[in-house]
């Protein structure tokens, strides 16, 4: 890659806005284009050219980075465009699913496009700066050629050539995320009539919970070896939640949050695996009984 | 406080032998006591002195440390001993839920025990190392007075006089870290299906989720604040997890985790809250309609 990219940037959404900013900034000739105006005039101020169509954009250079609404959108910007995007790369950030990603590489891989898909771990105000992480998957050759411009936004991961991958693991992480705050603001409804706010309890929460990720790689060998029986860990009966779904009770608050790892602790113990691992809570994710 | 003091350990699990090995180590006269013989043995060698029975034990010194199984065995132990511990000082590590440790704080007080209620926030082999942290309430004066001893276990806060608020506090903690581990192994088991380890899928979630408990004070704000409409905010109709579910089902997992999330945030949109911020799951879990 040579230091001074010819990129464009599709769509400047508060995110688009954000990607093109930092690579107008790192110095690479941008061309911006939205489909509504009036979102490029600070990226032209700090030296992005303007472009009046999606067309013209993609004609401005060998990369083409796509920051859209949705899949539709992407394929409604861009399929007229197949012909003069064949030879070119295209980096596609919008968030689609893992089965919409694989259908725009295939997509692209018909009409003789480079094709690199990502998933953005981080909000706008984010990128560039410490914690942005950005998840690729699709074309390794992409993903190492333009690597340093990618560096720009955020930590870059690559995990495969399967398009899909980097959606579902944005995915994955997402919903993850969701189940915490879940889980935080559970904690924060318990302590609330014991007259606790919900900033004391986060300033214990915070640090707790951060410190428990680090029981992760521990379950996910337990998992990875497949044998939920091994020894040193804490049995499905041990961990029942029954204080902890009776605590939330008492204290006036709904037992939904709790009592839902409830649910997936009792279908393996009511499967006979109750002196086994708390790992195995991932049997009853997997939604196969057959195997519990 | 002296720096030695004459201290008793009542229970020696794992957590209670870890405890009065803490103790035994930093110099303090301890003596110890378990209902079942032989595992007093390995404290014995590092100098501890075993009692043949736990009035013996209380009868030791100023100072009495209970670790048992529950609030049962508590009042168990203690009860005959009432007299004994007149005058005397009880830190009550034994896991109980709020109300019973109240209903031990309001026993002490009528005995004449100085009583204070200890949450231990981690596993035995944590305790004296980093990353171990103990909750209290109940007698202030106890936790001024020997807190140079109990900051031996880890580190020590104090969240006041209302003995059931540190069991509130850990129950309330140690509901958000089963939630998140539900929403680490759903994730884990969204990633599997494409050839994703658990371990790597660890590897990215740990710090990712991490990361994320830095949104936790932002969310609190707005919860005390009391007002949802804040600006700044992501919308409850944004985060309506529409594609997280969907993903789940198309991994082929169970959507009761995520849909657990799901359901606290349709209850808001249906309500009519859907462009007020996430914050306003918590009103979903206090239980309250009339007030949603």
């Amino acid at each position: 890659m040579t230091d001074n990219v010819q990129v464009s940037v599709l769509g400047l959404g508060a995110m688009g806005g954000a990607l093109a900013g930092a690579l107008v900034k790192a110095g690479h000739q941008t061309t911006v284009w939205n489909r509504s105006p009036g979102k490029a005039d600070d990226l032209v101020a700090l030296g992005a050219r303007n472009a009046a169509t999606a067309g013209d954009a993609v004609l401005a250079g060998p990369l083409v980075i796509a920051c859209l609404l949705d899949h539709a959108s992407v394929h409604e910007v861009l399929d007229p465009l197949a012909g003069e995007l064949a030879g070119r790369t295209l980096v596609n950030v919008t968030t689609t699913s893992p089965a919409q990603s694989r259908e725009l590489a295939e997509w692209a891989d018909r009409a003789g496009i480079a094709y690199l898909d990502g998933g953005i771990m981080a909000v706008p105000h984010m990128i560039g700066q410490p914690g942005s992480s950005i998840l690729y998957s699709g074309s390794a050759e992409v993903f190492e050629r333009y690597k340093p411009l990618l560096d720009l936004w955020g930590t870059s991961t690559y995990f495969g050539e399967d398009a899909g991958l980097a959606s579902l693991y944005d995915l994955a992480l997402l919903a993850g995320m969701y189940v915490m705050f879940a889980g935080f603001m559970h904690g924060a409804a318990m302590v609330a009539p014991a007259g606790v706010t919900a900033g004391e309890f986060a300033s214990m929460a915070a640090p707790w919970l951060s410190a428990m990720t680090g029981s992760f790689q521990g379950f996910a060998a337990v998992v990875d070896g497949g044998d939920y029986t091994v020894a040193g860990q804490q049995s499905l009966e041990f961990s029942n939640l029954n204080d902890l779904v009776a605590a939330s009770a008492e204290q006036g608050v709904s037992t939904e949050v709790i009592g839902m790892v409830q649910t997936l602790v009792r279908r393996q113990i009511d499967a006979g695996h109750g002196q086994e691992g708390f790992a195995r809570i991932i049997e009853s994710i997997r939604n196969s009984p057959a195997d519990m």
